[in-house]
């Protein structure tokens, strides 16, 4: 039985003017809505995860306690359980599925949020990866519903090599012939393989590798860490899916916000929600740098790398440092007054 | 017509064990080799590169100066000028070419230079990658014939990370099913695109990127750099070439040459030549860490480390500025008292 729930506010036009059809937004909830709606917690998910990737951080006694809050978390489109290449009817299925922005899953996420559950009001929206790419949108779009944001691994906008790399990750992908442009019958393995493969080098750091962690994980190898970690995980994706995902990925950009005209500058400066930003030191697609900027240009934001040489995965929360270091930071910021 | 030559020693014994028959050693000379033979400068090349990559640093009033000196510049076997999967007989033609080693690399090219020139003395070896990876075997293998080096972005050993990297970069290629493991009559260039574009995020920084490096060298945008730049240059390769070159990087470890017992550190503390190692500090193939612990085995190395955010590509010589910094090192490098 499917542990999570479906929301499905029918047709949905989307930023590129496409219309998506019976859209289904999956997400899991955890804990109560209060009486006055004031405590409820938005959580989206990351590239190649799915609601249950989020829970290291959410249970009694855990950062995201449903004991007092209630902690949404919506599944991105193109994940396989929210409307995806994989599970939309024809004629949107498959290759045809139309492109999806950030800025439209989020505005799929506040019709959750507003319509479904008539909540006006967040104290936190945080992510990691893409869900921080999310988090940031959440504050573009809805300030003065959101008290605070704490974005961890991820940007406001996809940096020029974070695209090039992307590029890398889904040729290896689309090298497959299998994948027929999308139209294929069968899952195109030996190009999901590859795109797992590329993965492999990006998602730890160069220093993760060098001290031998894929071996105290209890890997037995480089090889066997590659195959168990990385192509075992895309393997549980549709290619097109994957792809779809990349390509969301690939072109966020909170500049892109309606009123803002492509000025990424002025949609960071309109954030009103208090931004605690935490990139991690080694990680090789959103470098700290990229995060320092956009914390200068956020009212009030405080940034807090997470040193770690987890690379991008610090913020997965698998290492218990990194993961201690995070929960810390959100009880902090969940407390701290707005 | 060809502006290299070719020297023929004949049958190889490989480190494999495996012969690489009728072996072809493709180098280029600039200048005389003086009367006493002690003039002369090994100058390998680099993974993707031929001798012609290496002109850069060679000519009158550059760091190579062939007015005073011999420059001999090798090529690398798989690089298709050399022996290599595209231009060997069966039955050691395309897949069933052997692994060769950098180790096998440099023994033919000790024996170009003693047995062809009769040189048993060489005041400089330097390369930049994987030739600077020939160049610390050089050292390692022939320790009283060389008195200096300069690896120039690259390593004594492939570390962890960067085996996991081009895992991922021949994955892309491996996964075009027009590759047929190695047995195509026509190049699949599909998959030798897909390989160029997952090298792309990997030879130049996140800050070249970030600082548009790409569109103030011409290129009109991040698709015509990856294409321009990176495509075009691998379509130059026969496919098995490429991966036949990246399995020999991705067992670079001067630790495996006979009587070290794959000591790395022994291998490195055995350095007699004068060291000056230029790792680039936004190097994402051989970060300067990697460099730095080098350094620290090698009796008497200098580290010198090329500040720029060209990345690895720093070394190619490229950008002006580093360029000069390398032409000056090199320079002072040859000029220094042994």
């Amino acid at each position: 039985m499917d542990d999570y729930e479906i929301f499905e506010p029918g047709d949905c036009v989307l930023q590129s003017g496409a219309t998506l059809p019976r859209v289904r937004l999956a997400y899991k909830t955890h804990g109560t809505l209060n009486a006055d709606k004031s405590n409820a917690i938005v959580f989206p998910t990351h590239y190649g995860g799915r609601h249950q990737e989020n829970e290291w951080l959410i249970g009694p006694g855990k950062a995201l306690d449903p004991t007092a809050h209630f902690i949404i978390v919506p599944n991105m489109l193109g994940n396989g359980y929210s409307s995806s290449p994989s599970n939309t009817p024809p004629p949107y299925d498959r290759a045809a599925f139309p492109h999806v922005t950030i800025y439209d899953n989020v505005a799929l996420q506040h019709r959750l949020v507003a319509e479904h559950f008539g909540i006006t009001h967040l104290p936190l929206v945080l992510g990691f990866s893409m869900g921080a790419q999310q988090t940031y949108q959440w504050a573009v779009s809805y300030p003065g519903e959101v008290d605070r944001i704490i974005p961890i691994c991820g940007s406001a906008k996809t940096s020029p090599h974070n695209w090039v790399f992307l590029e890398g990750v889904t040729a290896a992908l689309r090298a497959d012939a299998a994948w027929r442009d999308g139209w294929y019958d069968e899952q195109p393995v030996r190009g999901i393989r590859a795109l797992a493969r590329v993965w492999a080098g990006w998602g730890h750091s160069q220093a993760f590798y060098r001290e031998l962690i894929h071996l105290k994980l209890g890997y037995a190898s480089l090889e066997d860490f590659i195959v168990r970690a990385y192509e075992e995980d895309n393997l549980r994706f549709d290619a097109n899916d994957l792809l779809a995902m990349a390509w969301t990925w690939q072109h966020a950009d909170i500049g892109a916000t309606p009123g803002f005209d492509g000025n990424f500058e002025r949609a960071l400066g309109s954030i009103k929600a208090r931004a605690l930003v935490m990139p991690c030191t080694t990680d090789l697609y959103f470098p700290p740098e990229d995060s320092a900027y956009e914390v200068q240009h956020i009212p009030g934001a405080e940034l807090r790398p997470i040193h770690s040489i987890w690379g991008h995965t610090a913020g997965a929360g698998v290492d218990p440092a990194d993961a201690a270091f995070i929960q810390q930071s959100v009880r902090e910021w969940l407390a701290a007054p707005i």
